[in-house]
């Protein structure tokens, strides 16, 4: 792909383009979207719709397709809405949605006004279901069979029906009120025999998720079972679309994404790539958070500034203020982070918040025996520090790193309860929170240790 | 299976086991396995051998596939080694060396005195595949055709032998020597008239993967073509397996999971869930990057205690060394984290470093003059410490932010140049060097702006 990308440059420069559409074709669909994009950020909006207007018919639905929705933005300004159109008529229905979605309103306007009353309805309708749910994610190219069809003229059906199908290797069997009966393998129905009933081979105890379903729940499924398609029914059991696993691998991926940033304290509601988001974007994505956390850092600025009277009197105090807040913050993240990702994995329920905590307090209190040990005796010895102070931080060591284990548990735990994300509740708030915790501890410790008031 | 796992949980007690098996079977596998997991934790490995050897010959080894590793070593030291192998021949060939490569390594050699050499020696070769490589991922059971065979003919094999294979959907053709020369999906087969030639319905631009390949690439590949299966070969282009999407959703799954435990600084090497891991190995997990960071954050206060004199003059400026620090930490772990999920999606490469630097610098400079002039603003407003002060400050956040960012930008880059896994660049890391830095910085400046000498 990379020969050939580079070799499309050099042709493009020559103005060669009958080699150009020799070059590209060589390539896969997916290789061809890759090119077209380079060539998009590279060279500009008219020379990717020129490369894109070269494509047969047939090949341009997939390429654009795979073609991020920016790319697809741009593409769809460059041609007619008769060309649109056709593009859209070959998608299968779950992408055209996906590209409906992305498109500007009076676009989608227009190529509405084109199609047939009963298609345009259809879309409305998924265009309205909410953006994470398991009706914005399906399709409604599936094979329904009948139950009282023989294996041959199930087979028949697929030869005739299956290549316009997002899979023919799951079929779904309905009565006449499209009520959900059972689901049959393509598998099945090609080692069977020709004369036996579908009904004798459908599984009757299939799993199907409801339209308003959040894709999440869907992917738990996907993974626990490794379906290659799951049945979407609504409230009266009728099957109204299929979800397939290659939509669900890029649900798992954009969640997983999402729990990255957010755990970072990034807040982005695109699912651009991080070079093609802006300046600007990338700014408003951070600061939010930065300036929350700053009113965080300026209270423990403040809790210190009421300490300032023993600091002066004792500044060696000072000194081991970076190592508690750092490992409270260290300790926490650890914490937080198993929890958070075990949660998401559906590994940890809220009901584990026992077993979670008793497990953390055991495992803190022997981290935090084993540092406050090897802060004592380094204060001690490296130092050469009064006991009294090696006393003050190591003590202040084992209970910061006890709480913080603790809250990065809790904290998660919490927020799911109270239906907040929990990946919010990640190494930017549990350190701003053990930062004031520990100094607080530290110098209340500090005062009473050391027998120094206030 | 709540509900079921509650009755079954009664019937144990009443010593009910007819019936516990009767609702046992009730269930699916995958929730059979859970089950017995369930009991395994809660009862004892005696009751869940017990429940296992309800189950039907065929049933049982599609539950024991699904069991977690754990749990399978405690059924098979419950059982006998005949019943173990009777499991084996059951199972698919992958999950059948997913199960020997755990179990121990006296058990794996009774298992494998009973088998014929030829299985024998195939599973030595499987066994011996590096653990996150192609090869250790992939099975034996694939369709395989000839080119000459007409579509009837390839139906009707796959009729005979299609209920033994890990998959039928993509089938694969070879010549005599078994090199790989096509592939063609059953729905091809299907939808195509049964006269018609396998060599003029298959790919010959098919995208394979060699048995050494890492696993993450292969992933990367099912990610952008969406594949049910992709063939496995090696160096002489001789088809040995394939790999199906089921077993690259684990290894995604594996893969996110060790990056979210390494830039939490908890080095995992079990894939066992949270709950599963006992106290003792959690803290064996956690301890080394603590005291790794431990020392770091000694150093930070190292370099503090140098500067006693002039903080014990200037006792103010001790307060906004959390803000510095935790603000440093907090921005360059939003630039880190985006950097290394970005490079583990692919979407930025080593080549990009110009281009994500540029980018971090010109962010951090406009967010560091925000940060800036809201605590300059503060600090004289709320505070009403002198100008110098608020300066010292302002000045030290703006270079701190700018230095993070754009070192949370360039230390994962740099890890993955130097083969180094870019998650271990992450918060614990980028805040213990933003630590050391910013205290640097802002001490180096309050001496010079304040005009104190040290």
């Amino acid at each position: 792909m990379e020969r050939s990308l580079e070799i499309i440059f050099e042709l493009i420069e020559e103005k060669k383009y009958a080699l150009v559409r020799e070059e590209l074709l060589e390539n896969n669909e997916a290789d061809i979207a890759e090119i077209i994009e380079e060539i998009n950020d590279e060279l500009g909006t008219e020379k990717s719709v020129i490369l894109f207007r070269m494509l047969p018919k047939d090949i341009s639905a997939v390429v654009f397709a795979y073609l991020s929705s920016d790319c697809q933005v741009d593409i769809v300004s460059g041609i007619t809405v008769k060309e649109v159109q056709n593009i859209m008529e070959e998608m299968s229905f779950d992408d055209m949605i996906d590209v409906l979605e992305e498109l500007p309103a009076n676009v989608v306007d227009r190529i509405l006004m084109r199609t047939d009353k009963e298609t345009r309805k259809l879309i409305n309708q998924f265009l309205n279901y909410p953006e994470s749910s398991a009706g914005s994610l399906m399709t409604i190219d599936y094979i329904g069979l009948k139950k009282e069809m023989k294996v041959r003229d199930a087979l028949q059906y697929i030869k005739i029906h299956g290549m316009d199908q997002e899979t023919v290797y799951t079929c779904y069997v309905m009565d006449g009120e499209r009520h959900l009966q059972g689901i049959v393998s393509l598998r099945t129905l090609v080692v069977s025999e020709s004369y036996e009933l579908v009904k004798d081979l459908m599984h009757e105890d299939f799993i199907s998720v409801n339209v308003m379903d959040d894709q999440e729940e869907v992917a738990q499924l996907f993974k626990k079972y490794d379906f290659l398609a799951l049945p979407v029914v609504d409230k009266e059991n009728r099957l109204v679309g299929i979800i397939t696993f290659d939509d669900i691998m890029d649900v798992i991926e954009e969640e997983t994404t999402e729990d990255f940033e957010r755990m970072a304290g990034v807040m982005d509601d695109s699912d651009k790539e991080y070079l093609d988001i802006s300046v600007m974007k990338h700014i408003k994505n951070r600061v939010p958070w930065l300036c929350l956390l700053t009113v965080s850092l300026m209270i423990t600025g403040a809790i210190i500034a009421r300490f300032e009277l023993l600091l002066s009197q004792a500044i060696a105090l000072v000194a081991y203020m970076p190592l508690l807040m750092g490992t409270g913050g260290n300790t926490g993240t650890q914490s937080a982070t198993l929890i958070i990702r075990g949660m998401s994995l559906g590994e940890i329920e809220l009901k584990d918040v026992g077993k979670v905590l008793w497990k953390e307090f055991r495992i803190s209190a022997v981290i935090g025996i084993v540092l406050a040990v090897i802060n004592f005796g380094k204060i001690m010895l490296i130092d050469g520090e009064t006991m009294l102070v090696a006393l003050t931080v190591s003590i202040s060591i084992l209970i910061v790193v006890v709480f913080a284990k603790l809250i990065g548990g809790l904290l998660p735990m919490a927020a799911k309860k109270m239906k907040i994300d929990p990946a919010l509740m990640a190494t930017p708030m549990i350190s701003s929170i053990t930062d004031m915790v520990s100094v607080v501890i530290y110098l209340i410790l500090a005062t009473m240790i050391m027998g120094i008031t206030l």
